[in-house]
């Protein structure tokens, strides 16, 4: 197992969130990756490096130019606004819902700032394009790495991505680190990427990239959306369109679920999977499956990721974990290493 | 002048609203409506009364059903989640924007207010449904009253109307006390109906909601969306669509304007509903245009609405006013009172 960590990440450390109508704290803070480089240093788990030479291409495969300029751009747009905003993250206001135009590109850059977004609870910081664009270069890299011969690759960064879609931001996601790494397999000539979730929440912004072509198929294991975030998207009636019709599976399970029915979804999803033949696998790894996660609702024990690690590694695919969620931070770096290791033991 | 009063208006007092991405107090405040009905009867211009019966069939006849069924619950549903909710107003966090569902009702109470708003400005309180439901009534007698043979009427009422669409909430409006009014006139046999909106603000929601009928024309003078809310929607080249194609005008003026070139812009807006031939007028009446307003930009004064009244005297139809934004609190009574007084003197 070879991982490719971002030591930018820590850039983006956002301060307050949306949360049921009030502001608090942001679950999405730095420690978390800081905990899980310490757990695979103290494992021994494979080596660490940094990620290669890196071309902004690699993002534009994935995401939409006027987006990418907006996130280059956005904290010195703010902070031109007032200097005094140097000192709070930027989050958005007003979103184009159903009626409103996306087309025209307002000379405000809150109105930009919303545009761009679908939630109050991503907070937009100074540092927030250097980590997010180094995180690109992580999940580019560990593409790479697998195409190179590794078994298996982990991009070690945050902020998380498959929240993101081609032109928004939203769920902590800026750009979508397991898209990239889905698009770079593609691009190196790999027939079929097999994309698979297991974050807590569904991948819209993956599940949405992809949603129209048949050369990457998408998988997510998460919280029923009727209930759990994101909310508008990740219902198992969405099977694809176009070209991607049949390309697309969401697995939805309700708020409470326990592992023995999510390894259960897991094997359904894995078959899936082998179904169409993929050259390789890109996992985006959450851990918000996590029992004591506090803003999810499954039952997950910190052994059973061993046994999630292990039924990934049967499928017997090239894979890249990329990692997404998970907001219990102390526990975080245990249960995604278990993952790892269980994967590293069965893959021999 | 007859003036149809919401004395149920006080019932809706948000807290607080994000604003340039921090929790700030609500700039719609109860005393807006305090201050107009105390100068309208300091100045005792015209009779003051009470919304007469009223059907919620008037509300339908604009708004989705399933808008309505979740803004008439939701204050309940709110508590229900945490009894401690009953302290604080319910704000949306999320949204459906492009890419996302909005044909699943989540049974996330929190995901369908987003589905159902817009911004994260507009609280959702105790005394919401029952305050907007009587501004509807308000608008509904204000038209009612207009056919049984008033030269004027005016819906003094809030919170306002012009940004809620037929399904969403937004821009501190619920229902769309204009689009009613509109309506009500139609339904009652009024062959063609002009809106014409005044506030500083487009009037997304009465546009949205008229796009594309030709019984309906709607006029705006509002500040360019480009750097003013609510930003995706109110630029010119929004003409209408399909048997609304024309019937749609947009007049953005840059930031800054006088009333110079806003009385140019209301000329050219009156000529516009001339053409057309209404049976009746409904004036979307925000006085957020003024020099002193906390949130906008045009630089009219006080004396300037007693000319505006005169003007919109002069198209010489039966008009109902609605009354919209306009957040310079003290003085908004004064600017209220000068528009409609402006109007009875010109109207004789």
């Amino acid at each position: 197992m070879l991982t490719l960590y971002n030591d930018q990440h820590a850039l983006h450390h956002g301060k307050t969130e949306m949360f049921r109508g009030e502001l608090v704290p942001c679950f999405e803070v730095p420690a978390r990756a800081d905990y899980v480089l310490q757990e695979l240093k103290r494992r021994g788990l494979g080596t660490i490096e940094a990620p290669g030479a890196f071309d902004d291409a690699a993002i534009t495969r994935v995401h939409a130019p006027r987006y990418i300029e907006f996130l280059r751009l956005a904290w010195a747009e703010w902070v031109a606004l007032d200097p005094a905003n140097a000192q709070r993250d930027a989050l958005p206001s007003y979103w184009p819902i159903r009626g409103f135009r996306s087309d025209v590109l307002p000379a405000s850059f809150a109105a930009r700032m919303g545009l761009f977004s679908f939630d109050a609870g991503t907070p937009l910081t100074a540092g927030t394009w250097a980590a997010a664009r180094a995180g690109a270069a992580c999940a580019f890299t560990a593409a790479r790495r697998l195409l190179q011969g590794e078994r298996a690759t982990f991009a070690l960064t945050r902020p998380p991505g498959h929240h993101a879609g081609a032109d928004f931001f939203g769920g902590y996601c800026f750009l979508n680190n397991a898209a990239i790494a889905a698009q770079t397999l593609r691009d190196a000539g790999v027939q079929r990427v097999a994309v698979l979730d297991i974050d807590y929440h569904h991948g819209n912004g993956t599940q949405a990239i992809f949603y129209e072509r048949a050369d990457v198929q998408f998988t997510s294991i998460h919280g029923d959306p009727h209930t759990e975030y994101p909310y508008y998207l990740g219902y198992a009636d969405e099977r694809g369109a176009g070209a991607g019709l049949g390309f697309n599976h969401n697995l939805p399970l309700a708020r409470g679920s326990d592992f023995s029915a999510w390894r259960a979804a897991l094997h359904t999803a894995l078959q899936g999977v082998a179904a169409v033949k993929p050259g390789a696998l890109v996992v985006s790894l959450g851990l918000d499956t996590f029992v004591g996660d506090p803003i999810s609702g499954f039952t997950l024990q910190s052994a059973d990721y061993l046994q999630v690690g292990a039924d990934l590694a049967r499928a017997g695919l090239p894979t890249v974990f990329v990692f997404e969620g998970g907001y219990a931070v102390a526990e975080v770096g245990v249960n995604a290493v278990n993952v790892l290791e269980g994967f590293a033991q069965a893959a021999g």
